[in-house]
């Protein structure tokens, strides 16, 4: 496969933009990027996008993304894969580039989730990311499923609900900075912990708020690279992995085996392993879920992700700092935007011009996980060739 | 690109299948087409998985697929584009396989519209293959929306509604000895002018029927092809168009612009022309619109379309047959499946295995449009390398 390098990343503020459809939030991401293209983008180079998009209810989203960015004489296609969309998105454009079928691709992640167009609610769409027939009518919707296996992860190791409140506290720190996050405030362990109770064991300030927003990612066959940066970051490896999609099919509710099919995929494809990581962005969706993924990522040992949280080690300044962004947790979480947004941040880190900047950092992943814990996506970008 | 073939090729038969359901229809499909790989197939040796799904209310797609196949190892991405889906799946898992990311690759279609397991009704999910804020409340569900095409079509072309018939007719004739086909009974010219009115110029025989089903495929890279057969069928072109979605924007009713871009790229990448298509599968959701995609496909000059069925050119026997497996118009139409039922049908008539069989046949195409006329895929499989 071709070498492919990401040249240019921008995407909107998260927010509860009542104001904006998914018809204004497309196009003002792929603006952003395109201006961030060192050597500058004409729109006819992209010879093709992939659209990552979960929940619209505004109508053909390909057609939204070709219509609203003038995007009329190139192919899009839209993936969808629950709340891996957005690095699934990348993974394709990733195939299609290194293929050698286009040179120029672009990637662009979407969601509107407060106030849709029509009636259909979130908790309605919330349905289609997991078994409709058997765990929806249960009640497992995002906080319920996550809360599941974060409660055995609680009971089985030595983390506790102050371990959780670290990991919000940290990604409230983080946000401060970034002027596309959601939630700018900083948090107290004992605010996340006397937070009113979502579902046990996750209080308000353990979850994500709901979110609009979009993210868009240029990427570019190594035969090109040059026309548009000196600068570029590499797609070094991505990795998609399943699971079981019901929960009474898991066999241990402690880890997400699809984090740890999606990590090994994406590391061997970029040659590499857990330590090699200096900056990531991790699914953050609930505090916990943090947690379980450090030791899915293989960036703790089984049990032992408390241990980098009481050391500091995930925040930054630390040895492996963690959602930089604010992650989804302050960052904000629009479903399909999620992951390509934690690869504008990667792309920003990994250039030095993140608004919360990480030293040295040379090396970046990005992970999701969703769809009841059955899907993840795991991206890995670099600077230097090797 | 490394070449890629088509080696398993397996379809559910189409049909109201009220007892069935998507999780039902996927792994029947799937049995199917590995039991046709002629030398075998275990299912380890499937490295990656592509579902085309449209409108399952039953859950997160790619889940589905996994769980029902027990493919639980291996990435699955669900891609979506209107009534190009199934197309879109093959060209996304073409460029997978052609990139060397992987050897072998199953690409699966399927869509469950009659009686689905929520409340969700067909015309619901219908808004979202178009817009939901202007040409949806308007009516433009896909018979009033081709409709608006077809009624300019007759009226800018000497084509009458007699030609349109004479498509209903000849699909219907080709389907009745196709086991998977959903309408398997002859109809008169006289029949279809006389039947109720959908919405003019559509009487109801002019019409697909609605359809439950699913298809699926088997793709290898050339370097393992010999593991699975002797006669592979080859992935010659592939190619996906897109144009605005909202009928005020378009510049042409007579035509449909993603078709002729769709068709464009996939003859362009096969190296090829309309005239070296020996069979086709076209999208003939309604009567006319089989008509139509003629010339956007380059079989017959600007509305020239009725001289090739008055010829009977594109009948069994004729120059270039089209739809011999009955069409979306006779099989049926689920639209996540229908793209890869066209190129199941395709394999088995490259390779003389059709229950309805062209003579001769080495090159086939695969047509979708869709998306309220704003996406268009289209498919180039042939037998010999060149």
């Amino acid at each position: 496969m071709r070498r492919v390098a990401v040249v240019g990343a921008g995407m909107t503020p998260f927010r509860e933009h009542f104001g904006l459809g998914i018809k204004d939030l497309v196009p003002m991401a792929v603006s952003e990027m395109a201006a961030h293209v060192d050597k500058g983008l004409d729109r006819s180079d992209i010879e093709a996008a992939w659209f990552g998009e979960l929940s619209t209810t505004d109508g053909f989203p390909s057609g939204i993304l070709a219509d609203t960015c003038g995007l009329l004489d190139i192919p899009v296609t839209r993936v969808e894969n629950a709340c891996a969309t957005g690095n699934d998105a990348v993974r394709n454009a990733t195939y299609a580039v290194g293929s050698g079928a286009v040179d120029v691709a672009l990637v662009v992640g979407a969601d509107k989730v407060r106030e849709s167009s029509t009636r259909t609610t979130f908790w309605e769409w919330a349905g289609m990311t997991r078994d409709s027939a058997w765990d929806y009518p249960l009640g497992l919707i995002a906080p319920a499923n996550f809360a599941l296996h974060v409660a055995r992860y609680l009971h089985e190791s030595p983390a506790t609900r102050e371990h959780m409140a670290m990991v919000a506290v940290k990604n409230h720190r983080h946000a401060l900075p970034n002027p596309k996050a959601q939630l700018r405030f900083e948090i107290t362990i004992e605010q996340v912990l006397a937070a009113p109770t979502v579902v046990e064991p996750f209080g308000l300030l353990d979850c994500t708020p709901q979110s609009d927003g979009a993210a868009a990612l240029l990427l570019v066959a190594e035969d090109v690279v040059d026309r548009y940066t000196d600068r570029p970051v590499w797609v070094r490896g991505v990795g998609l992995g399943l699971d079981r999609v019901m929960h009474q099919h898991k066999r241990d509710m402690t880890s997400f085996p699809p984090t740890v099919k999606a990590a090994r995929a994406a590391y061997a494809m970029a040659g590499i392993g857990p330590s090699d990581i200096d900056v990531a962005e991790v699914h953050d969706c609930f505090s916990g879920v943090e947690m379980i993924s450090y030791e899915d990522l293989g960036f703790a040992e089984r049990f032992g992700a408390h241990k980098l949280l009481e050391a500091g080690e995930t925040s930054i300044g630390g040895r492996l700092p963690v959602n930089p962004s604010g992650g989804l947790k302050a960052k904000g979480h629009p479903p399909g935007a999620t992951g390509v947004a934690q690869c504008v941040e990667l792309f920003e880190q990994l250039r030095g011009e993140a608004a919360n900047q990480v030293d040295n950092a040379r090396m970046g992943l990005a992970h999701n996980v969703g769809g009841p814990t059955a899907v993840s996506a795991v991206t890995v970008l670099g600077i230097g060739k090797d």
